[in-house]
């Protein structure tokens, strides 16, 4: 079964660097990994919020946060 | 041809989390990471900084470097 991982963005210019360089960059046979753009579902801001994420882009594997360089805190998409 | 990666650290906790979850979960077919520690390794200081890390962890995939969290500024290992 392959490990779920989200990858949470607001479509910066930080952020797409960080989902064409580190998010792609998974193991496609381990990794299921799901984008997410919080600026445009702000429904999702709960659960990333829940995971640990302070600021985008973010990575969670495994239910782990890991902020990925600085684009923006949570807090400026709400 | 398989694209260069250097993962940077410093043997530090927020390191070996962002080792173990995000160095290790790049995909091996397309990409060969280098685990670098820099504690142990201060010589390579000047590659890391060159390449713009400012503190461990530090993914640089093709030159182009990510904060994974933050253990330790750069400046902590001189």
């Amino acid at each position: 079964m392959k490990t779920k991982a989200q990858f949470y963005h607001a479509g910066c210019p930080v952020c797409v660097a960080a989902e064409q360089s580190v998010a792609e960059a998974l193991d496609p046979a381990r990794f299921d990994v799901e984008i997410v753009h919080l600026g445009e579902t702000t429904d999702r801001l709960p659960e990333a919020e829940s995971a640990g994420v302070k600021s985008v882009p973010a990575l969670v594997i495994n239910g782990q946060p890991f902020h990925i360089n600085h684009g923006a805190d949570l807090s400026a998409l709400k």
